[in-house]
């Protein structure tokens, strides 16, 4: 299979995660990125943990099928390689704070000129422009700001930061959208546009709901712990040994559980009769449900239920996860070889299937700092890469 | 400007939650996006609160900019106006369960003879294939299967569900590169690739520190309140007046944290001097620095840390994110037209800020069901939509 982006060549000069996950995506749909990297350092996420023997888990992860050169913009001979990659280059990608690029004679409007058909796509904290553009941001800190953090957590309790760091990943992904946008774009009319995306303005665009709420009523909301704000029953349950969830997102799928759970005096019971109502009286409901659920074990529900078209699942660890048996058969677990000889460890595997090859590209490891100079320098002649 | 996507139309038979959001970023970049819905219903959202008058913003806040029709795919002039419709269309989306478009008549197999450049793009609860391919879903079964959950919380209490739908609207995000990638590969090869997300597979796709995490050490991480598990300081801190967040991601962050906040003995304390010892001592860490912060009010401490270049900021909710004066100059909020004479409501702006016209489509609001009917109709004809 002919990968869809197999032609094209990213330059990559972001580092940590927002960038690094958007660019490690374009990868997987078979671009050729050459991640440029600081010299003696490189991308910070080396030194993160965990690690396997001198390799970082967590950068590898965010890095496969990518070619490592280390470039020092203030020696001119670097300046020349990086010229030179420019030239080959369809797409720069990078994340430093705005005006940096341009400090260094590679700005939008520099390139614009001497590189008309280079789309220069920048994921920041806040954006290129606006008050706050220079500010610096981290993961959390868009999370705080951005509302997210807000409306997660225990209803009367501190609120909580969500585990996976949605501040930078949303935000790659989006990334990602522009520049296959832009690709799309500028092989049609010759235009290469610029793409500019904030890690803030990413946060208020996956808040579809609390949106609506705070158009529509004025009110923000609130924490509501595990359960759904305006959906009931949508929440965890405690069987025998251990919570799941069941997610009843209709009056049918309501009479459904009352049904298997022989619970069937509620169904017209006029505290749950509605949407509304249950939302009502959600903790007695719960403990309807729990009276119930509270005499087997969550294995034995999920069965049950599932058995009986209704959304139901165990709270699975990452560990877990990673041995679902549709996660599996999906492929969604890829094995790597990391650098250590022999040794290997896992990375998520691709959540876009297209075609018949699902997992496209079978990436390379993660590189080494610098690993590839001698060969990219060499495929700017003409060699290979 | 031109848009990119504006020659692109959009068969668009999604509803709820993860389908439209990816069809109205389609929209947003230009698509006419044709939003096929059930006869007398159409999609459930109509019914969702919050409304403003008979209008449901939910509902409107994902379906700004589309057209509306409904068909009863049972009789046969609604088949007949569905597959002219077909005959126009570059992009077929659908979230129904896997077999039902096939049972319509309509599969992947059967357009892919008749229609072979249609893009035909699918998202659903597990994918189109393995195990659970047909069981249900909702974006709490997916939070909760797909580890997320298992990460969001405070430390030993129960698991909270992520205030936003990330297991929708992640799974829509990769849906949209999936059409993406497909749109461009489609121009290059002429070749059309099925492209099927699966929710669960994209909740995994999104963990990345905690994946790195089991795949270097065998243990599933677990929920760390709202610090982040592995960098300290990464948390919240209790000023006199409320929560604000401060996130130093290295060394020379802590220390000019320490500097600001009149803390410089800590810099050298070797129970802080690293980012590991910081981590191991982190309770202490945040009683000394929230022994300064509680002197004064968050806005103070905002103001001062921004001033010294480090990252920080308010918990906002989403009523004060709306009014952000960086969200409000990046035009991340947008005021729509409401269905009422001479009312409005509000919805996110685009986040992907794509050359001169960073909102790209100016959007009309959204479709009352079936609202366009004559008018699509008589575009098959050859008039204008």
């Amino acid at each position: 299979m002919t990968l869809p982006l197999d032609h094209i060549t990213v330059l990559d000069l972001t580092h940590v995660l927002a960038g690094p996950y958007a660019t490690r995506r374009l990868a997987m749909m078979g671009a050729k990125v050459i991640k440029v990297e600081r010299t003696g350092i490189g991308d910070d996420t080396r030194a993160f943990p965990p690690f396997v023997g001198e390799e970082s888990v967590y950068f590898s992860s965010l890095n496969t099928g990518k070619h490592s050169i280390a470039l020092d913009l203030k020696l001119p001979e670097d300046r020349t390689h990086f010229e030179r990659l420019l030239g080959r280059a369809d797409v720069l990608v990078e994340n430093f704070r705005p005006g940096v690029m341009a400090r260094m004679g590679y700005g939008p409007d520099d390139l614009a000129k001497t590189r008309p058909s280079l789309i220069f796509a920048s994921v920041s904290g806040f954006g290129q422009t606006g008050p706050d553009s220079l500010k610096p941001a981290y993961d959390m800190v868009v999370q705080a700001r951005g509302g997210i953090m807000s409306i997660t957590g225990e209803y009367g309790r501190e609120p909580v930061r969500v585990g996976a760091s949605v501040g930078d990943i949303v935000a790659g992904m989006f990334l990602l959208e522009g520049i296959l946008t832009a690709l799309y774009h500028r092989d049609r009319t010759g235009k290469a546009e610029r793409v500019d995306v904030a890690m803030l303005d990413s946060q208020l665009a996956i808040l579809e709901h609390a949106v609506a709420m705070v158009s529509a009523t004025g009110t923000a909301p609130i924490p509501s712990g595990a359960r759904h704000p305006t959906i009931t029953p949508f929440d965890t349950f405690h069987a025998s040994d251990g919570l799941f969830v069941i997610a009843c997102g209709n009056d049918a799928l309501f009479v459904q559980l009352c049904r298997v759970l022989d619970l069937d005096a509620l169904i017209d019971d006029p505290r749950f009769c509605s949407n509304a109502a249950r939302c009502d009286n959600e903790r007695l409901l719960k403990r309807f449900i729990e009276q119930k659920t509270l005499s087997a074990p969550r294995d034995h529900w999920i069965t049950l239920l599932q058995g009986n078209g209704l959304p139901t699942a165990a709270i699975q660890n990452v560990a877990e996860v990673l041995q679902d048996p549709q996660i599996l058969a999906r492929d969604m677990v890829q094995e790597m070889p990391a650098w250590a000889e022999g040794m290997t460890h896992h990375v998520a595997g691709n959540p876009v299937k297209l075609g018949v090859n699902p997992n496209a590209r079978a990436l390379d490891a993660a590189p080494k700092l610098d690993q590839d100079r001698e060969k990219i320098l060499a495929w700017l002649d003409g060699a290979a890469l």
